[in-house]
């Protein structure tokens, strides 16, 4: 790349990744370095406490940053709230909906989405959690499920609103499913006068042969343990085949099953982001770009791809997990390579350090293992807080979430019970029912 | 109405009103009363702050609180998650969208909505503040005109974006005009780069010759100067003859005027929420029921209705107010009636006791008066604090609202600056542009 007075570099996607990237290269750069940080959204999203906003736990902006506050600081960053269209790397643009960017370096950080291996229709009945919009569409699913059984007179249609399905048995999956289980339980449990919340159904699906398959199989074997003391039915090696209105199918041919269930939510597949068409980059399976060692492109190396949105193999032969500590670590090798380039110091090869990963499962249990240490239970729900909150940002989210938890934990209450409507208008059919609802 | 064994009393409307008649109604009846409160939201939602959710100081579940967890102690309420489509006075039956329900006696506090005179057509483009949806929808248009001005380049359309126009001088225009001026004078102008927030126009626009005509003069005249203080363009006697998505159109004829501006905001018009069709009851031109002094109806005593529902008239000929004290008070009245009807006693009169009346203006500012106490200032500021928190449903959120004004207060930011969107489902448009957004 040049080196010129001006160089700018541009980064794609506000996540732990993207934002990492720029703290370095403000930080770090020298003067004359412009960044443009642009994304889709005004937010940080701290994806980790995601389903506790959908398990009415958290409201949104407790788990959300705008972006602008967090650089702004940073007196050469520029944010853009845009979306991108395409990159055109002969020539060094990244196209937006609100126009061309050029650069002189790029770092991608687009992130993950939802795959539904192909069956996108099954996202309209089994929503993912991946954006705010979705996890307060899952919070109203779930509460909207209760308050219709507790309406509902037909003991079939009842259990049908009892039945919760989470599909996928990874972390987001086991955290969903445990706090479904611990709402039915607790939660609700005294706040409804005729049906019985600790009748409910809540399964687990899992195509693999055990739950958490990132973890040990000692922790994982707990794990689903603690989950069926919460009443989580756990079902391993099942593959969903149909999902629809109705529930989800299990299996083919005998072994085919049906579960009826009102709410099914997804938590399977995981698609990168793709850098629109024309990119050109060689992908895997999973929509990952491949890139090389220093997370450059071997044609362009001034692109360079981060976070959920790169394929990267370790030393093992092992991919690099999608998880905030690797998109940190990556954001921050991207950088210091844009870096050392423009000191003319050679680039640096990724070296994924691995700090360990950890999942609860409902209010007061975890699982967290880290290098050859493995915890489970209470400590870990402990060190599982601790960390949470030690890596949100902003001190002012960090006491609310505090308080939060203190306050569901002490009074086994969620604080976010909000059933709210996707269309603000004011609802003409309760004033006047001849009026179709927009 | 009957003295059996089992009377059923039907609240509708879990507002201050509704909910203060199911308290009194529950802690006070005697054994043998049912009550069951329905409402088509699953919350409690505390108006007075409604508009710190959409100036993005507050989250809704601040100020919204789940109605079964309100009513959780009295064990003779039910909740009913259900939108009333009409009321059957002769057969004593509220017909619902989850089927009917029948009474011995019926509370309606239904409440009020936006009114645009006829022009329902401009609600698309000048949102009203009466539901946490509309709040969030007001958010997201504050918030994306001030990002989309930082990124356009033609002077015009960015100083269309940074106009915006609140109309109506109530509390609430009053309150909206005061946040916008502050936010972008003070919270937003540290985060853009281009755009200086402070050339920001924020124009309020009243009909009449005052704003917050229900106020003093003196208090009126005082709020206009800390508006103007905060750079609202305070603009009386101007009414609004056209909204579309270019702006406004002020008076007519030769005195016509059109302001350009991106985000326009309704705080004018309000109308009842009608019971719906066959009531038969009579309305004033705001669609507010004509009710007894006893507050029931004439012809069907067993019918009663409270708060912005209501048309009450006061000693003086001046109408009860649409504020909080006045629907928590007229639900009071209405339950002792109701319980003075099963002891045989006599119905009492309602009295509305005026406990005067607050607004805030921008940050440190408000007015109040109650009697014949005048106060304006930050003094006045503080009492509103302190009235609202103390007001507020709920420890946690007293304590949460507590410490982001303490905290917003100090660092003049607002938490809650998300842009959220109303569609949850995965953005396909970013993924592969060929496909329309749906």
């Amino acid at each position: 790349m040049d080196k010129a007075d001006s160089i700018h570099v541009v980064v794609v996607g506000g996540g732990f990744a993207g934002l990492r990237a720029v703290r370095n290269l403000a930080l770090r750069g020298p003067r004359g370095l412009r960044i443009t940080l642009i994304d889709r959204r005004n937010h940080h999203l701290f994806q980790p406490l995601l389903y506790q906003v959908a398990m009415a736990g958290l409201s949104p902006a407790d788990i959300a940053v705008p972006i602008r506050t967090i650089v702004r600081r940073y007196r050469n960053v520029e944010v853009m709230l845009a979306e991108v269209t395409s990159v055109d790397r002969p020539n060094r643009t990244v196209h937006t909906n609100m126009g061309p960017v050029p650069y002189d370096a790029l770092v991608l950080a687009c992130g993950a989405t939802h795959s539904y291996f192909g069956h996108e229709e099954w996202e309209e009945h089994a929503p993912g959690l991946k954006t705010v919009e979705q996890a307060t569409e899952i919070r109203r699913r779930v509460l909207t499920a209760f308050e219709r059984a507790e309406l509902e007179c037909d003991p079939q249609k009842r259990k049908e609103l009892l039945t919760f399905v989470v599909v996928g048995g990874g972390p987001t999956g086991v955290e969903l499913a445990g706090a479904l289980g611990e709402i039915s339980r607790f939660t609700l449990g005294r706040d409804f006068r005729r049906i019985d919340p600790t009748r409910t159904t809540v399964l687990l699906i899992e195509a693999g042969p055990r739950v958490l398959p990132s973890f040990s199989e000692e922790l994982s074997r707990g794990a689903r343990r603690d989950l069926e003391r919460l009443g989580v039915s756990v079902r391993t090696e099942r593959l969903v085949t149909a999902i629809d209105d109705s529930g989800v199918e299990l299996g083919e041919g005998e072994d085919r099953e049906r579960i009826r269930a009102a709410t099914v939510l997804w938590a399977a597949g995981v698609r990168a982001s793709t850098p629109g068409p024309g990119f050109g980059a060689e992908t895997d399976r999973s929509g990952r770009v491949m890139v090389e060692k220093d997370l450059s492109l071997a044609d362009t190396p001034e692109v360079f791809v981060v976070g959920d949105q790169a394929h990267v193999e370790q030393a093992d032969g092992s991919l690099v997990p999608g998880m905030a500590p690797a998109a940190i670590q990556m954001g921050e090798c991207a950088a210091n390579n844009i870096l050392r380039d423009l000191r003319g110091a050679p680039r640096v090869e990724f070296r994924y350090r691995d700090k360990g990963q950890m999942a609860t499962i409902g209010r007061a249990r975890a699982v967290a293992e880290s290098g050859g240490w493995k915890m489970r239970g209470v400590l870990a729900w402990l060190a599982w807080c601790f960390v949470h909150i030690f890596y949100l940002i902003g001190f002012r989210n960090r006491l609310l979430v505090a308080i939060q938890w203190a306050w569901s934990y002490a009074r086994f209450r969620r604080g976010a019970r909000l059933i709210t409507d996707p269309d603000w208008r004011q609802e003409r059919q309760a004033k006047d029912p001849t009026v179709e609802r927009h």
